[in-house]
Formats: C-alpha cells, sequence, structure tokens
C-alpha cells in the first residue's frame, strides 16, 4: 500500500477531524494547499493561530466574538429586553444574517439529548434563568431546531420559565419561502394550517 | 448584515480558496475548529506550516515528497525501465494505492490545454523526452484521464517520443469493476468490445 510523506499524512489526519471531510477530500485539499505559494499556506496557517487567540466566548450570553462581552452583549442600541435562545454560535449568525432581529441572545451550547447523554444542567440554563431575573427582560424568543432534540429542549425551557414574569415565544412553523404545498412534509403542513396566519 | 469578526473573516478567506469550500463550508469548518482546544488548533496550524516546509518537488519525476530524489525514484528496488506518466502528483498516490505498479513515474505538470491555453512547453515533456534517452527506459505507461484534454496530452506525446526506441502504452479502457453492462455509456462499452482481452 502506498503511503503519505509524513507531512501530508500528519495534516490529512487534522482535516479529517473537519465536518464531513473524509480521507478523499482531505487529499483533494492537501494537493490543492500544495499548489499554493508558501506565502498562501503561511497566511492559512496564521489564520487558524489568529482564530485560537482571538475568538472568545461571551461570558454573558456565550456567542463567540472577539470581544467580552460580545458586540450583542455590548450594543446598547440593541433592545435589551428580548433575549432569543439559540442551540449553538452558528445560530446567532444565521439569525444575524436576516437582519430582522435587534435583541440580545443566549446560546445553550447544544441541546438536552438522551441519546447523547446529555442533561440540562450540561447547557448555559441556569445562566439563561439568572439572566432573565436579573434583567429587565420581557420575551424570550425560544429559536431551537424543530427536531426530536430541540422539541425536548424547548419543552425543558418553557418549564424551567413557567414561573418567570416573562413572555415565551417560539420561531414560527410553516412553510418554508419557495415551498410547495403538494410537496411539503405532512408535519409541516399541519403546522402551518394550525398556525395560520391572518393574510 | 451580520459581519463576522475579523479573526472569523480571515480564515473564512483562506479556507474558501479551497476547492468545493464556498462559504457555507467554510462557516462551519470554523465553527467546528472554534469546539476544538487550542492544542488542537496549534496542531493543525503547525500541520499546514510543515507542510510548506518539508513537501518538496522531486527534481527527476516531479512528484511531491520529503526528499528530493523522491521516494520512488530513489528506491533502487523498483523496476528502473518503466516510467508512468501521469497529468498530476495525485494521479501517483492513486496508483501506489492499487498496489500493482513498482516502476517510476513522471508528472507531466497538467494537460495540454487550448481551452486554458497551456501548451506542451509548459508541461515537464521535454524531462521525460531527456529522461527517455539517457536513462535505460523500455517502457512509458501513458495515465492520463481519458477526456478531451488528457487525450490530446496521449496524442501528443505518442507523437514526440516516436522516434525513441521505447514501447509506448496507455492504461486499457473497458468496462469498470462493478459496471453494468446495460448502463455503462456507449462510448465506454463500444471501448470494452474493440479492446476485447483473452478470457
Amino acid at each position: 500500500m502506498a503511503t503519505y510523506p509524513p507531512a501530508i499524512a500528519r495534516l490529512l489526519d487534522a482535516l479529517t477531524h473537519l465536518p464531513g471531510v473524509g480521507p478523499k477530500t482531505a487529499e483533494r485539499y492537501i494537493f490543492s494547499l500544495l499548489r499554493r505559494s508558501p506565502a498562501q499556506l503561511h497566511e492559512l496557517s496564521q489564520s487558524i493561530e489568529h482564530l485560537r487567540d482571538k475568538i472568545v466566548v461571551c461570558s454573558r450570553c456565550h456567542t463567540f466574538d472577539e470581544q467580552n462581552p460580545c458586540r450583542y452583549c455590548s450594543d446598547r442600541s440593541r433592545d435589551q429586553s428580548t433575549i432569543c435562545v439559540v442551540t449553538d454560535a452558528p445560530d446567532v449568525l444565521a439569525i444575524e444574517h436576516t437582519g430582522v432581529y435587534k435583541g440580545l441572545y443566549h446560546v445553550l451550547g447544544g441541546t438536552v439529548s438522551a441519546m447523547e447523554g446529555r442533561g440540562p444542567d450540561q447547557l448555559f440554563i441556569k445562566d439563561l434563568i439568572t439572566r432573565v431575573s436579573a434583567e429587565q427582560v420581557s420575551e424570550i424568543i425560544l429559536a431551537m431546531n424543530p427536531d426530536i432534540e430541540g422539541e425536548t429542549t424547548t419543552l425543558y425551557l418553557k418549564k424551567a420559565l413557567e414561573g418567570l414574569t416573562v413572555k415565551v415565544t417560539q420561531l414560527a412553523r410553516g412553510i418554508p419561502t419557495g415551498g410547495d404545498v403538494t410537496y411539503v412534509d405532512e408535519a409541516t403542513l399541519g403546522e402551518a394550517i394550525a398556525h395560520r396566519q391572518a393574510a
């Protein structure tokens, strides 16, 4: 069997830890890297070092940023009375991309998952309860994924927030933009009918 | 619109230069990287530096390795009389993976391409002719891809090697292992009939 030169084998191993990257893709990346200039390779490795050195987790909402508190928590022009609760930091970026939301965030750091043995204590749920009590929060938007783990987490949070005087909402379910009534799955269509909106 | 923290934007830019990696995939890689330990990130960046510092191009056959001449050129147990000509260095690895070939290699560094304005002079073709004349070569195996550019390159090489006393062969065409006679494309099936082998 052919073996890679050690320098290639080492990078191959590091790259296959990326999501969805198998040995074939990693090999393709490496051969593309080998065609780049030494300066470009240096830039890539420095960008990774930079990421490691610069990115911090916000101690208040647990999103990633280069400052703590993060840009969202420290932006006083944002609506301080609304917290959008998301599963993971990438969800914050996805919501920011819409340009629709101007409140604060709270990253849970995962979902309650029986399968992976992850209980509510391993998520930043206590922090959230503390924030709701300590800050002037009037609305909590639950923005978990509409799957089993997301639903479980949503249910858990609804219960945990029950005693507090805060409005709890969740993302609307319905037919996605560009979707098709004929072909959309029945669960989605059912939700879209049940939660029909004024036209 | 949401903007990324600068450290993320910088790495995003570097990653989108990888083949097939768009902003969404790069973002996914970065968020996966952010979940790794500082030591793991350091290992990844060091592997890239290491690649840059260690990998050299063999001055004889132009494949990548950590030594020059490369492991294949310096392995005297390999058949010194056969040279397999490939388009690019990854092809060498692909052929090595089969375990079938024990000769030497010659990497052209691309194909003759009218589309991309790449002529024979930009490939390591002169080197090949020199090798055939200088070394005790009895067979040249042309292993270009069976596409237009590969065929053009094969034709060009066949002509360029014509005057030399060396046997020129090319990879067999036929139905791939696991293929289906009913569904294989007609060009392949045609080749498989024309070049039928003794059973």
